[in-house]
């Protein structure tokens, strides 16, 4: 019952704990309890932008997901994330035998509490049909009670042209999730019918654990956003092996003007985003290739070691000032093979001396269905 | 959308998740989901009763808790308990706008996905007045539906007695939790009434990270079983620091002879349990003692040390075989004064050579408000 | 400082860490000193015998390892072994310049303590040549010191005679260390040699986080003992991943009539081991078998799940009693294909109703160079 | 036998370990080896001054520490140190049976790995006496082998006088150690000869888990150098408690204007320094507030909460941007009362709206022995 006054926040005073006794037959145990602490998510801005933590696909009890919609918040939160959408299914509702269907019951519900935490919260929702197509995500929607609710089994483009007529955002949903459906990781008339009334505006190319390569390439050759999400039912705690510090949900990363709902919503138009699920970051080579260099600090060589032979070889420290990993294979010269950036630490590697400079391929890194960020160290 | 068929499980398959592609544009990187395992609680016999983990006082989004019923089994499975029940507010359904009052509904949701995962799911409501005399929960109910639901300003004995009259057992919840309030932590007529009612069978001693002292001399001295719960409302993720290796939800254990529901009841009626909250274990001395003698043991002496000036010293080794935490003081004996024993784990002690026993106090333990269990070790 | 007096031993008292200040200008924050504690590491007895944790081989400044004896101990004792050797090298000693050389020093400074501690101490030395032969450990010996040092760039059998003529117990270490040397992993007539004069008695199949998989057919056709150890010159907590609970230093497990010397030296001739690299047990299928089955228990079916189209599933617990690791892969039966057991729990598998038996490969265990352990489950 | 080549460093190459089979008998199972990673230690410039991580007080074999020189740069690299000195005693030698003794040794040996290694190493020794005085490290020194070795008895000030006419930065160890001794924790004599000979440049304020205060009073007062330090003898893995992220070993944080051994030098003759354990600072206020000042921020309200009696809260949100822990206690203003900034993390305060400032004392400093940092927050 400790919770009878707590309006769906998880404002417990930030406390450290402790063990203490009230001397009238009370003894208080909170030093076991879990910290309360938002973590900050470090990724350096990024030419001038801010890198915003943003999750655009998540579900509650109002549709499929496990939730109340305030541990969505509590969740957001506690992992650092900027920016917020709580996208329902509109056509599928297990839960309504005891959930009054309603489409903006989320947000609504959230919407003070979002503010109250500095969570900035975005109203969507998820158009569900069968596959192919499958799902879309609309987001900055108006409202949503008006999507029509009973045609999951139809190629029906209805419900995204309303939300289009809202103006709303609006991604296509883990396109490769189903690969035994024929054409269901196909590019097929319905999608491309979206495309050109202009209402498909992104892909999602990472869900959850998975990524969907061939995406990526429909978002390069069509300009169309990439967005990444968690797509998350269930808790996130249970979901995502945490223990490993470079696991964090998947999200998109947003480069922002500002921190604000105009400025996710510019920079999602302007297509300037990263796809993240841990260790890998998937993404239009114009947008990974800064945010890698925003990352990512070669130092001068602080060391020649001069072997037996007389032969010099230079040695560096490599840095990673980010929550991001990284994983680099040596591409040309003659230097460290391999390096991992865990997050926040460094590496040291070494090269032959008089030698001007090293390319790796990020190969944690995707910028094509078949292509990694490529990078060139010039050695100082 | 992963969860579209997921009637509410867990049932992720037990694989080893790796990174794997599919060839066709798809990339899975499952080797950052958190893996599915169920943890074994490590808890020797005791007296021939096997020690069952116990939630008897939890919340889902039918009261005022923030999950559906799913989480709650799920994070039961998890942690390695034995049995649980759902034990909604009947007087208090802040959530009722969105979601339809039912008093029986959690249980019924969860109770397929319960025996698909070995959990034994006890039916349950928490009758909720104003304090005092505050809540009371029911346990191994029949219908809750006609529990009245409108008089938490009332100190009505209805509901109490309509859960009694279903064989239920009941227990005072959280008796010390509003200190403020006057005669809200006393042995009030209402309570009185319901224990000479036969409609009282046990207290909550600890409530999630709270101990309620002076119940368990209420329990020692009118023959009451001691209960401890979670009473979570949140996530257990959320709201437990499990970076501590002795650190669980506080629930109740309870010594029965068969791992069923109705062992359980057996167990309960004849209060043979132990309230248990991370570090700290609360109950009759009788149910204490065992439960510490089943989990600690010390070995002979393995070594007698010489010291300069001829003085001769033994050394032991003392192991704690379970997944408790225990603490020990030094009452009696020249020997090491403090002992320290982590989930399964050893440390050494020593006494003088010659020296029969060493007494000690189970600081961690509390077998009345204001005594720790003693115990006394042979040293051979 | 603080050592000024700690003759080597880790024997900080056995306390729960606290801040507190002595009121005269001194504040001690012992909360964040490391818990002194000795790990239990769960495994039930085997047919009847004891499984010693036992690690054969070890390092310090008194050859090539970067640490005092005394760490050997301590780590030792921290991980929950019962039994260590010093095995420093014979021949190579890189730190004569400061420490001198003698061979049988590890074990005198250390035995003291390791009694003290409960620690098993046994008496070895690393008789080092060139590879091929490479590196034999003798242990179980008697005075090291007339060993010769002088002769690594020779096959000369004369150090390890003398140590068989100390009637010690003689493994061949890592022996695929060098793949890229001719005869390197190749059973040549000196290892041949020493064979036939009952001079070598087994083999470190595992070493480090290396598995020797053809010394396991060597030590099955050949009749020798299956040996594994860390090897360690650096730090165990340097080395080894502990974040995963079922990460462990490279060890032997012996099976063992009684916790002493003269316990596993029995062993060890009646070639009663397993090799243990955290998720890889490596042995004979005798040895493995039981252990297998000693640690692995399923439970009969709790619950029979019948499908929309009529079909009976049942299910069934099955648990993990021991910090072990387990993988299984199906082979035969209408079953849960792959199933991952972590230490100490449990995972739901299930199988179609009417089936008899479930056949799976315990792909984590090595019974051969190319076989895994085979076990039936007759389900109930 | 893999470190057989392996000269003192930890240069395993910077991989991303996983499993590997060479197809030979051989399996690799490098997944589960711990990574090779240099933490950042995160803290931000003060006053433009790089703030440099250093532990000028360690020990190895060379006197009574339980490690080569190898394992102090190892762990240096790893915990993200920018400095380090080897000091060990002069007049303490107690492996000398088996190390010669060699007082510049642990320097000599470490040297490249440290250049390698891109750590700062600073030369240094112990000069011991019985307490009182006590013990003084003197870093910076030249040729510590004619410091005599045999007064540790005595209150001989020749081996302090000795280092200081070598330009040696010389301070007091851990001037309250011994609190049963008379004299021990006092200003005497003998340090009053070094101070007014110039010979005493800075005290020991934090020595591992202890905080000197008293000592930090005689900082300020007689214009020396705070210093703190791990004085480590064991393993920096087996003492401190790692898996809290705000624990690290004890060290002097150096306000220096570049990362080099003058830039070190010259912040510790200007008194540019905190001491650091783990949740503490300990400094000059003219040195600790920067410090405060650089790590967190306090963000403009981002909400105005209205409650039902018309009362309007300001929200807003303090951030820690550095790996340093801070705890907060209100002083003045009607705002939240008790903040907890954790390592690289955030929380929600709020404010009565008008307030202009909420001032804070910063308990988990000291800037004398009897007061913490005094905060004032600007609300906007």
């Amino acid at each position: 019952m400790k919770n009878f006054l707590l309006i769906g926040l998880f404002l417990i005073p930030t406390l450290a704990y402790a063990q203490r006794n009230n001397g009238k037959g009370m003894l208080y145990l909170d030093e076991n309890r879990r910290p309360v602490r938002r973590e900050n998510i470090m990724i350096p801005a990024v030419n001038g932008f801010e890198v915003l933590k943003c999750d655009f696909h998540t579900h509650t009890v109002f549709s499929d997901g496990h939730v109340w919609p305030y541990v969505r918040n509590q969740e957001a939160w506690q992992e650092g994330l900027d920016a917020l959408a709580i996208t329902d299914h509109i056509e599928y509702t297990p839960h309504k035998e005891d959930v009054n269907v309603a489409h903006n019951r989320g947000y609504a519900l959230l919407v003070e509490s979002a503010k109250m935490s500095n969570i900035l919260l975005v109203k969507g929702s998820e158009i569900t049909r069968n596959t192919p197509p499958g799902h879309f995500n609309a987001i900055f929607t108006g409202d949503a009670s008006g999507y029509t609710e009973d045609r999951s089994g139809e190629q029906d483009r209805s419900a995204v042209m309303k939300a289009a007529a809202q103006h709303a955002f609006i991604f296509w949903n883990h396109p490769g999730w189903q690969p035994d459906i024929e054409g269901s990781y196909e590019w097929i008339d319905f999608v491309e019918d979206l495309y050109r009334s202009k209402a498909l505006h992104g892909i999602e190319v990472i869900n959850d654990f998975d990524i969907h390569l061939k995406a990526l390439d429909w978002c390069i050759d069509k300009d169309l956003t990439v967005m990444g999400s968690s797509d998350i039912h269930n808790l996130v705690a249970h979901e995502y092996d945490t223990s490993k510090d470079y696991v964090h949900r998947s999200m998109t990363l947003v480069m922002a003007k500002e921190r604000t709902p105009e400025g996710i919503r510019e920079a999602l138009d302007a297509g300037r985003t990263v796809a993240w699920s841990s260790k890998y970051l998937v993404g239009k080579e114009e947008h990974v290739r800064p945010l890698f260099d925003a990352c990512v600090e070669l130092l001068p060589s602080h060391y020649t070691e001069v072997r037996g032979n007389g032969s010099k070889t230079n040695w560096y420290e490599i840095r990673n000032n980010s929550d991001l990993y990284f994983e680099l294979e040596l591409k040309e010269g003659n230097g460290t093979k391999r390096i991992v950036l865990y997050p926040r630490s460094a590496q040291l590697i070494s090269a032959a001396a008089g030698i001007a400079s090293l390319t790796y391929e990020v190969t944690s890194t995707y910028v094509r269905s078949n292509k990694h960020l490529t990078v060139d160290f010039s050695l100082r």
